[in-house]
């Protein structure tokens, strides 16, 4: 029987960086204090304030 | 013959939240004034603000 | 013997827009000043500032 698993989902942390899970790829982030944001090595999201950040990660294009 | 669809798309609404279609997941929001975002159960953008939201929704690990 | 690709990627330039490269789909944008944003013709990220604006684009429901 596999389990169910989500495409998508999000991770959330205190401070500047959120990573998603093993097998999920960052696609946006959002960022406390609405601070702009970018993607580092394909999983980790980087928000340019030192309030909160969450990451939306999903599994695509796996192969 | 196959309907043409879209891998992607967006849904706009004024407010505070914004929903995909059937089918779709929220991958990221847009909201107005710039405000910070979450997203909840899987297709719905919620936004720190009364002013717009805006989902972007794809078709993604279908199976 | 195969390339390997990524399935997402970003893109940056200065100034209100930032195109996907051929074969990937704009799934979010990041703003200069943190400015709302919207998606344009599948694979443009458009930003409500004249800074910088980023794309992250990804290979999804490709058939």
């Amino acid at each position: 029987m596999e389990k169910a698993t989500k495409s998508c989902t999000s991770t959330n942390s205190s401070g500047s960086y959120a990573n998603c899970q093993s097998g999920y790829l960052a696609v946006s982030c959002s960022c406390g204090n609405s601070a702009s944001w970018e993607i580092k090595s394909e999983k980790t999201c980087h928000c340019a304030n030192q309030d909160w950040t969450s990451a939306r990660c999903c599994k695509i294009g796996k192969k």
